[in-house]
């Protein structure tokens, strides 16, 4: 079979193979079919709609694109490379399908403005589920804070042991950026919500279309207002690369820490079975395998987020073809961090066990609680850089005396300022330094509670 | 002179110079001086106010950080490297001011609070301040847009010639970057004004300070719900930095464009002296080094943008020192987006002018109305795909024979169609392929003027 | 079928299904199966050498691994996910093949020395690969510049005309950027062709092994001095992702020009339709789209680079599981950069052709002779800044007389200096404007034959 | 004062003061003005010697030069913003002290080479100095691993517990990295040490210079064979940054262990007061800012690595004022390389110890010895994967019981497998398990004591 020239008969031969092989885009965007068919199904009701073509041609065009979504989903419709990509493969067999009219489907758009709604339309539904996937991912952290609300860990700053904590406080820390990151996709996704269907290849088109039409029926908010930006605009795809990059910082630090909790020197936590891997030589092992390649996997979506931006620096108007490298790492990072979310969710929900009893002696053998000290003074009416000076230097005393701050006798602390009272002993119990932080968003129980209640609320909404 | 030690008294020997040198940040932190004492100003009132220290205390700290700004703006005061950054170097100078009273400022908060305090204060100062360079940016190119509706530019994709464009539509491209740069500051904008004072150290505080007391005197719109999250949240820098590259990719867009119209190739404009440089050995060079330099910052600022996510990468809970790298990029990237603005506001306003005879010479020499004749056939009832194939073969034919279309003979038309009439000829016509493009958001006269319009109204929202 | 637990009998439950999908890499490592393969019969022959196991047993295992690369290259062999990697893909065949000596193949290694054994021998590979391909882009190079040395082309900076040019110079501008990028490679070969075999999972093994007898075998230069070294660098993936982006960044700049060349406005090529596409609407159009994509691409390895770095940023040694994200970055720079090198060597052996008439017109058209002038005179003993000061104030009254500098009198050239002479007219016209920069190195036709001489010299060394 | 026009008399009027700030790059490229002078001295030599000057002319050009050496040295020559540029200020200065002679220093050159002459001069000198950094970073490393070859140190993959190491050989890991980069900078070197003097502004020079009479004055090895490749080339800058930002990965990895090794669960190194830091709150605290910052100081790097990709991302030839923007990162990452690696030299000099007590302790607690129980095994004839499947069902009992390798009885070792006799107790001790893995590169004593006396003798070659 002789190959139809893709485009006009302006071109007397064909492509060098090799450039063909550059060119197809098919490989990667048939995972856009689906958007690509409803796409041009609303175009199509719209060419209907303004009298550009009849109401049976429009009919016509709607059902023999819906045969081919069917074929497509029966895994039927396979287009090859020689397809160059899932516009003209969708165009194709259309005309295959429903005769000439197949040819009038492509009137009054371009392939520019097709393929910023088709990405439009599937990164608005990522979007979407990423919002899910967040969501399960804080109701897991909820529940789990919910158990431990009087559980206590030590606080780190510089990973040295600062202050002792709520353990739900320490996993609310990771709901507040999940918030903050369903959020932030709210906002990215009022700026892919809006339909560039229209803008035609760069400078609008000489039919009388209707494109509040197409967008109404593609449950688009807004049309692009200038067609020149409809179709070179690729911000809503770097803005969501860099709400992904956020997900994953956020996902990369709890990795880390759940690295950090399942080494032999912190045992805060147990692994279980269903989500550790082993060694292919050391039979003893059992590796934290997810938060590893989580963390790892970070990489790889900052690496699409730059790529994007690289893409698309000091781009001339309008479309340059530049612009069909902006799918893969879309894609790719679009499936990580459902992976990503969905594997944290997972780990959290039954791959791992807090050591309560571990975590308790934890707490009660440093120095965690020598702010407290100085606090104490300071609510005396010690100025508190003095109050903190006294401090630090009982600390080194103590650290040279192999003792701990509850060692030291009445005296001992008297000695150090008058100010102290037999309630110090009292101030300084982990439990009570935890209570006492009771200042709002504080690590104080009763604070811990009303947050997880806020937590609660916040995550109705959808 | 010996140097009190920094810290608490639990430290034997001073810092190793060299190591002194690479933790001290005061050489970049003093930027912050001013939101430092601001800061400092509300959490004294604060301390006052709920009884923490006397309404006296609390005054005399007041006015002895008014008296420290004063000095930094007159010069009087220089904080050294010994200051180690600008929270010690003020509470320092501030005892020395007020007395022991200083040493209570400190009381109930934590420099990993106070930093996050300042550097949310900068950040929103800046990004009104950037917010404004847009809006002035984006009436310069309403300006020269109205003067612009009828002048047609040659419109393309892939950089070859596509479909002739009003200059006033090209130009709104970029108006509707910069709207969405606007907006999107204005996302970003609500999650950088969040105080996170009183967050302590990292856990709260076991002091009764009241968070939104201190909120509402520096105008923050909220209050971080979780200490640990207030205190290790960088979030709000990272998505800045992405809308500020984003702004540098439009920008390098632009600058991208007026070097090729600067080129003797297009000479599309005339770059004025004010805005150009020379060569120091080629006595004829007129460079357009701004738009080069803005393209060339692009870079700056994507790499800041990496930079603060591979800081954030993997760092556990709750701050690390890492974090102190975050502001010399912020810093860096606010004034170049500053600065890019600025110029390419002025390159527009005053260093270039558009060559409008040139540019009616350059869209009537090519083949840009192409499409015009297959849609004149579309709209008679041609499949679209057919008449795209027709005149593809017109075009190969006629550029074989040195011609332009507007060079054929109705008969010829008529050959090739029977469609085609006598008004092909004013279909094809330069100013009526812009004008017939009259759908919404295209380039047709009539469009452009109601999207001037619709602009004018949109930047009075300051 | 209930499946047998991959790893040691340590684990009582089977891993979680997205668990699995999340930790199996067999996807993509599928890719390293013969390299993987080759490196296991090196370490069977060794422990064969070294007695660890018997000639027999080592035959046995050699001959089934050769086995297994018959049915993976005749298309038998398919692991699905639950092989988790290639390396338990392929032990796992073994052992179904040859029985329980399959199960001593792993005696003294671990996964972790394996696949930084196969991934460095595929490298290796690859960047042979890469250098040919190079070497055949710098032969398409050469031969275009034996046709063109005595072609003229504008020079620019800033793309400002600046010195006329050969063509042939220009092109072997691009013939050196190629030759430091082999060379690069090399010098990046010497640290990818180093064994890490037998470094076990990072501390050595117990057994006799003898590392220096596989890479002798696999054709190592040298064997790891260190076993935490050899199983956690990925230093040579990263020297070679930045070499990879190297080559893409001087792709970049090439395509860059081509588009320019191609555009209506410079027409100094035309695009052949082998290599050129069309666009979906607009039937008079023909895209670069070769250099366009490389252009875009270059983001893509760009991305994997800093991917790659971010992995390894703060990684505690030896091993971590982040690590198995080095591959898929990898993968797809290697098949990106040879398939942009194989497009650009197409596009310029058939797919362009220089209009050397139009560029003879270009090069006589602008100032860009003013340097000579300026030259002219300091040769005479005028100070080059006096001589440039003065040339620059003739550019600016014949820019405003519409003259060029060939069309001013002997008088006037006289009146502004008594030093010019009848010989000025000669002094600029192009081709001798050319022709003087007879500097080593220059654009002097004498110079481009001698360094077209030497660069045919130097691409002999394969 | 009247400010002279910087460039020709072309130019009719003054730059825009906000451009003219935007141009200048005065403030940062100050920083090579000694390379420019010593780079014009070298070129004022030449003209004298090739006869382009007089030789009297010659000697007052580099007298004059040398006088501006020495009136910055002494403070006395301050460029200011007007000056534009490094390379015109010391021109200005010239003509000032010399006269009108000054005016023919710019004679057969142009600031295009000039600059990359001076960028290179200074690159070269700094790459001298990180590499005597790496050397000194390397001796400490071997000094410390000389008193801790028999010291053990638990070993890590997946931060699990693996098999015990010596921590000398843990350390030397560090050595080959360092080693590398030492020696991977020694290739930069060469493609950095490379003459573009005389390259002109792009098209080489009509004046008889001698270009390999300035290289040989100047040191370089070779001169550029291309013209416009020496004015356009940055790969030299990018390589350093790539060879820079592998530093950072290594010296992250050692900071992020050195945290994890001074926190209160690993507590493996006591740090020292000098080398450590406080909480302005917490009077307990000794943080280890040094490895924190130089963890953060990573990113950093990546980001200008990043930044200067970027910038030369789609650049046609040859010059573009974009490159100026090579500076500042290429400036900072010299910084910030030099000042890690002297931070961490010293850290690991003075500012910590490793409490061997401690890490004698860990090993002995832990099932790091399993993998010697396979191998112990696989010795006796039984196949590895048998082994390893033992090894792990008996660590699964062993933990459900609370019970160590070392505490089951021999009968039930003999239970478990027939193979096992009294001598495995020995061959699962800390001390032998180190001792046992012997092979090449491996972490047992003999290896290590061989490795150490190669790296010394590595280390020799400066």
């Amino acid at each position: 079979m002789t190959k139809e020239p893709t485009w006009s008969q302006r071109f007397e031969s064909a492509l060098h193979p090799a450039i063909a092989r550059l060119n197809a885009s098919i490989s990667f965007d048939i995972e856009l079919i689906e958007y690509d068919i409803t796409g041009s199904q609303a175009h199509a009701k719209m060419l209907a709609h303004t009298g550009i073509i009849s109401p049976e041609e429009g009919s016509l065009l709607v059902s023999g694109l819906e045969q081919i979504r069917q074929e497509y989903l029966s895994g039927k419709f396979h287009p090859g490379i020689d397809a160059e990509d899932v516009h003209f493969a969708v165009e194709k067999r259309l005309t295959e399908i429903v005769g000439d009219v197949g040819k009038k489907l492509h009137t009054a758009r371009s392939r520019n403005d097709q393929v910023g709604t088709d990405t439009r339309l599937y990164l608005r539904d990522q979007i979407q589920h990423i919002r899910s996937c967040l969501r399960e991912f804080q109701t897991v952290l909820l529940d789990i804070a919910d158990n431990h609300i009087e559980t206590l860990i030590p606080g780190y700053t510089h990973l040295q042991r600062a202050q002792p904590l709520s353990l739900a406080h320490h996993l609310l820390a990771y709901f507040q950026m999940a918030q903050r990151d369903w959020e932030r996709l709210g906002d990215v996704y009022r700026r892919v919500n809006i339909s560039p269907l229209g803008c035609g290849a760069l400078a609008g088109t000489t039919f009388p279309i209707d494109r509040h039409y197409t967008a109404e029926l593609l449950q688009f908010d807004e049309v692009y207002a200038n067609s020149l930006d409809g179709v070179s605009d690729r911000d809503f795809a770097i803005e969501f690369l860099c709400a992904a990059s956020l997900i994953m910082v956020h996902l990369s630090r709890l990795s880390e820490e759940v690295i950090l909790w399942s080494s032999e020197e912190f045992r805060f936590v147990t692994l279980k079975d269903s989500c550790a891997t082993g060694s292919s030589i050391m039979p003893q092992k059992k590796n934290p395998d997810v938060p590893e390649l989580v963390r790892g996997k970070t990489g790889r979506v900052f690496g699409h987020l730059q790529a994007m931006l690289v893409i698309m620096k000091g781009l001339p108007l309008a479309y340059n073809k530049d612009l069909q490298e902006d799918k893969e790492g879309l894609f790719d990072s679009v499936k990580t961090v459902k992976a990503c979310l969905e594997a944290m969710t997972i780990l959290l929900h039954e791959g791992l066990e807090f050591r309560t009893q571990r975590l308790g002696e934890a707490v009660a053998e440093d120095f965690s609680n020598a702010t407290d000290v100085a606090d104490y003074l300071a609510a005396r009416g010690v100025p508190f850089r003095e109050a903190y000076n006294l401090v630090g230097k009982v600390v080194k005393t103590s650290i040279a005396a192999g003792k701990l701050l509850k060692d030291l006798s009445l005296s001992e602390w008297q000695q150090l300022h008058p100010a102290f009272e037999a309630d110090i002993y009292e101030a300084i119990a982990p439990r009570q330094v935890v209570a006492a932080r009771n200042s709002y968003g504080g690590t104080g129980f009763e604070q811990v509670s009303k947050a997880l209640q806020a937590a609660r609320t916040q995550i109705t909404v959808k």
